[in-house]
């Protein structure tokens, strides 16, 4: 445990927050993602875990410390459901309300397709899996900047 | 980079700070001291590194996210000057202010002779290496508690 620093970052989870740069991708899946085979492709080759959460709750944790990237459309993205690409399940909408509150404002995240988030994932620098047990409960977020004063 | 956390704490010291438990020795080196030979008896195994900084700042860097150990008299320890067990330098009085300072109140380290500070380090969780250019900079951290409520 470590002063001011949400306990559901484990170490691994802190290691490669604190590695990630500007404009890098951190892939938050679902129970269901193929997390491990598409890790092994990543930046980092290896699946992260943050076990017995759910995927907004290790969005949340996460975000206590990781800056989404300000300059870009594509700072976020969730899996599009298919068939229905303009709805968000509620595990989308819990996600969303995250990031809202994070950033102190409303911005929503970008819609991606199954495969294409699949694409996707393959240039992410890490994957971290949840125990989500909901559909459509995978993420991606991008890293953004913390610039000293002047 | 990441909200909150102190720039100067890298992935590595991260990672070992949050795999840490109740008790568990971190020993902050200057840049004389054995650290590579000592690090490899570690727990970790393997020597950590805060480069560029001084002690006092590596210090403060670790305690901004490291409880001391509330328990125990040894809870931080300096390493003694040789003739002058009870001199402190100008970089072991600077430590102690910053650990008074993360305590608010003021708590005077331990001193360990020299070569019991070499035994010690031995039982360490891990070593990190600094740049401090003075001497007798070298420095054991406990780790303490950081408890739920109830």
């Amino acid at each position: 445990m470590l002063k001011g620093i949400d306990p559901r970052l484990n170490a691994d989870m802190l290691h490669a927050l604190r590695s990630m740069g500007h404009g890098d991708m951190l892939i938050v899946a679902d129970a269901n993602f193929p997390a491990e085979s598409l890790a092994r492709q990543t930046v980092l080759g290896r699946l992260l875990r943050m076990e017995n959460l759910t995927a907004p709750e290790a969005v949340e944790a996460i975000l206590s410390v990781m800056p989404l990237d300000t300059y870009v459309e594509d700072f976020a993205g969730r899996m599009e459901v298919i068939g229905a690409p303009e709805e968000l399940p509620t595990v989308q909408q819990e996600v969303q309300a995250t990031i809202d509150a994070a950033e102190g404002q409303r911005r929503p995240m970008i819609g991606i397709e199954r495969f294409a988030f699949y694409e996707l994932t393959k240039k992410a620098f890490a994957v971290v899996l949840t125990s989500e047990g909901r559909g459509y409960g995978d993420f991606m977020l991008r890293k953004g900047v913390i610039l000293a004063d002047g």
